[in-house]
């Protein structure tokens, strides 16, 4: 069985080395004094490998049953989840008007990182839980906030979001679910709602609903939809729970993995809901909190793919195979172990510099979020925003690509499931698909955040980049950093200017290449990060710090994204260059 | 449920416009004329899709049973099995002389693509059967052939390959399984044998095991192994079953995907074999039909990837989403197609340009082998042998890409098991690791296969390539494959100028390469197929051929390879001429 360790050192470099978070003088961070956030890291990491981790693979082996309308979780999972809500772990970054701790986005996403790590399917039931907090703390009246809050902050009551239909996901203009208003202010919800995480459970005493529909009055497509609350019991004004609501499972979907989570479709008879937000303004309300959701799946993505890679280094030390082409490495074994072998080498170098480089990616993106909404910082709010769908694309995608390495160190004991390795791989899979599949944030990115407020994020993102370069110059330790992001800014520009230069008389120019863009802007993303990283870690080593075996590594696996990941930029560029005709050229007849 | 429809029209295209197998002269090719051949991919087509397809969701969601010692296969395997031995379906180039067709084996492999889309842990069964066939076809005494062959060849009695041991996969000089001889020229087998694909099932009388195992006097490491025939029942003199061996199944391995084939742990205790080939000399035995062996796997690859591709086009072409930038185009609709977004087609077109070039590729690498089989043509031999590593590697990895690809057209659809998109990818994944892990085809590539015979097979590959340009010098049609190929191919040649330069000196230098090498050359040879099509394509145009849509297709996804997947060269050769250091510099312990 595979087990986790939770990377706290790497952790603490990001948030105090290169983030600087104790220095970053914005409301909320005042705690975030290096003791205290190796304090609440520690603490997580512990839940994380004794508590969640051994849960793992009996989420995926057993997954959730439904019985006579009741869904029950894995052996296990309803004490774990009791152990999450007294440790205070669903509450980390809640409000404290409604019994949350109040701390940083940031903190959470490292805390997050590792209980994802640990057992993503797990984690599900509090993470769609603080989406719907988030919904009803942006939107909801006193009113709505005082009852559903500080029960959804413990996680007494948990929380989901309904949004697909059988015949429509990313277009959510067909949607046929129905809202009819009634006198007393609630409305009848009535269809069918599909692929709900955490739709139903044991573990909680009532589950908040958060449900698209469409009530009279709005208009044709998505401008008529607006978001109502319809709890799984009704709950009474005293706080107490009322009459079992018209909502029911209607079946557990069988998936590829994340089997430890119920996947429910969901259906609304007449269900009891009130409106969340304004009326037929339920898109916008619901996405107000999508770059947060959107960040977390990309976390996702890596995080499961971190996992992965350490049970693969594990591996790779214990397992003997072979001998090293330089030289019996392991005279007294009968082989020598696995990590001696270049390719070896080669793949687990490629998962743990993309897995370093997107946890600063990670944690920068949510430092940004907390700079905005904390410090109501517009420039934050503008990058974050054109950055969401790169954490999310790149970074699923990536991640899922670096599970299916770890896999593959393995060898044919990573096929099966007894060693885990499998389940990782089909976990990280759903990453890439939902809270918009990975094709839709490529769209997302070419065919809006760029453009945004003029590109204004986009130029802001390249003068940031210029500048990091700049502050290197004459820095030959740090030139195989600077040079190599350099060229894949430039990359990355002569692919924008692709764009502007074809995208308005032929949109299917830009969009064919929009997914290249994705990767290529990823690449430069994480480019930046890793040219950061090294600025701190020879800032550490030229202050006289004693690991330097951590730094000197930190140092070293840049290196290796320098020259090993970031080539692929070219290709990207290429692919874009090459514009529609290619990818066009085809009528639907010929496929 | 995922359908499945044989493309007999591109194996056609294949068969008789690029590798024209009627005029290639080689012995047992007599027959191939462009009807017959029509006729055997037709009926096979027609078994593909009413027969095997339909039990392919089947034999995932049931899986194989083990029940008192014995292994029952899911519901219908049984008499699909029987209508496949009816049909000669096992037989097909098989030797006369002992039953078979005599067919050529490139026909073998058109037929066994569509076996493989259609069902490919069905199609396991007789596939190892053929494997195990080989070996003693190739090494077998005249008794032994006239013992075992017939029978094999109908497939009443099935076959296995056991090499794998719990402790040792690819480094097989660590194996721990014995076999102590007896007087009358049998030989005692014991130890335990993982992995082993169709290890027992309920379809077949008897099942002929073929073991790898030390006996005395051999030596250490490698040297000292033998191969024998371990039957599960005796077979007597006169052919009929004897007594039960003392063979048994330990258990069914719990897998990420072929579920439909039971991949047991066999534990030999004592069990009766016979030596097969010479004393010591098993691994030899063993690996004469490797070329064959991994060639089978990389079609597996890419025969899963073409039945995921399908059902993504069929589903691209259904699903109604969102709109086309450039317009409404099914303005009756509430909503367009898939297939008209951007980023579908780019998926889809990765899928086409990698599959018809994938088929083309791996008809090719069988037609090589039957050249040199069947003409005793040495440079094909050589050639083959070069290839058979990239067919292996690259065919598999993309494969599994591609069918992940497919997979994510489908969005969360493609996520759960209903739609059988899933069992795609997960069926795939084996295909990377099982018959060498494709870290092992790197190595055998770079560090055995460039240097063979003085290099003179990869010289030959070069010139071939050159000759092919040239060929289509001053044509402008031609233009976009040969400046593409040319270019491509030059990057190979760099990249084993680096390895010549540094690898004497540092062989880490080059194996840190190997698998970037690996991907360079994938891509290479598939830019020679694509020039190939084209050309095929240009000259049924010219020649005034009705189905101009087929052709002027080929020749748009072929200009799709060239200018969207051959950019991946240059990112190879630049992680290749990065050489050791980035790769090699941490230690152990710095993971």
């Amino acid at each position: 069985m595979p087990s986790y360790t939770a990377n706290t050192r790497d952790m603490q470099f990001v948030l105090h080395e290169v983030l600087k978070v104790s220095e970053a003088g914005i409301p909320g961070y005042e705690e975030m004094e290096r003791d205290f956030t190796e304090a609440v890291l520690d603490a997580a990491a512990k839940v994380s490998s004794e508590v969640l981790a051994p849960l793992n693979a009996v989420g995926d082996s057993e997954g959730c049953v439904l019985e006579n309308g009741v869904v029950h979780t894995p052996k296990g999972f309803k004490a774990a989840f009791e152990a999450m809500k007294e440790g205070g772990w669903t509450a980390l970054d809640c409000d404290p008007d409604f019994g949350g701790q109040g701390m940083p986005y940031v903190l959470n996403c490292a805390v997050g990182e590792m209980f994802v790590s640990a057992n993503m399917a797990f984690n599900m039931y509090q993470g769609l839980t603080h989406g719907a907090y988030s919904a009803i703390h942006a939107h909801g009246t006193a009113e709505q906030k005082a009852k559903y809050l500080p029960k959804m902050v413990s996680c007494d009551w948990t929380g989901t979001m309904n949004l697909t239909e059988p015949h429509c996901g990313t277009d959510l203009g067909m949607m046929r679910t129905k809202a009819e208003p009634q006198d007393d202010g609630s409305y009848k919800i009535t269809g069918q709602k599909i692929f709900i995480s955490a739709g139903d459970h044991d573990m909680a005493e009532n589950i908040i609903h958060l449900v698209l529909a469409k009530a009279p009055g709005g208009g044709e497509g998505t401008k008529g939809i607006s978001l109502f609350i319809v709890p799984k019991f009704l709950v009474n004004d005293d706080g107490s729970l009322g009459a079992r609501n018209a909502v029911s499972v209607g079946k557990i979907e069988e998936k590829m993995g994340i089997h430890g989570n119920s996947t429910c479709v969901m259906n609304y008879d007449g269900a009891t809901g009130w409106l969340l937000g304004d009326l037929h303004k339920g898109m916008r309300a619901m996405f107000t909190m999508m770059n947060e959701a959107r960040l977390g799946v990309g976390l996702q993505g890596y995080a499961v793919a971190e996992a992965a890679y350490q049970n693969a280094v594990i591996y790779a030390k214990d397992r003997l195979q072979g001998r090293a082409v330089t030289g019996i490495a392991n005279p007294t074994g009968p082989a020598d172990p696995l990590i001696v072998h270049p390719d070896i080498r080669r793949s687990l170098m490629d998962q743990k510099s993309f897995l370093e480089g997107a946890r600063a990616f990670t944690f920068w993106g949510a430092h940004l979020i907390d700079r905005a909404h904390k410090a109501g910082d517009a420039e934050a709010e503008g990058l974050i925003s054109l950055m969401t769908p790169v954490i999310k694309g790149f970074l699923t995608d990536k991640g899922f690509e670096t599970a299916v390495l770890a896999q593959q160190v393995y060898g044919g004991h990573g096929y099966i499931e007894e060693w885990g390795m499998s389940q990782f791989a089909r976990d990280a899979r759903i990453t890439m698909i939902y809270e918009g599949a990975n094709g839709v944030q490529a769209l997302d990115l070419v065919g809006r955040k760029l453009a945004q407020d003029g590109g204004k994020h986009v130029m802001a993102f390249f003068e940031m980049i210029k500048a990091e370069c700049k502050a290197h110059d004459g820095d030959e330790r740090m030139k195989p950093f600077t040079d190599a992001l350099k060229a894949a800014s430039k990359q990355l520009q002569a692919a924008g200017m692709f764009f502007m230069q074809n995208g308005m008389k032929n949109p299917n120019a830009a969009l064919s290449g929009s997914y290249d863009f994705m990767h290529l802007m990823g690449h430069v993303c994480l480019g930046l990060m890793w040219t950061r990283m090294a600025q701190a870690a020879y800032a550490a080593l030229d202050g006289g710090a004693t690991d330097k075996a951590f730094y000197e590594g930190k140092i070293a696996t840049g290196r290796y994204y320098m020259a090993r990941q970031l080539p692929a930029c070219a290709m990207h560029l290429a692919r874009i260059e090459s514009g529609a005709d290619p990818v066009m050229s085809l009528a639907a007849e010929q496929f």
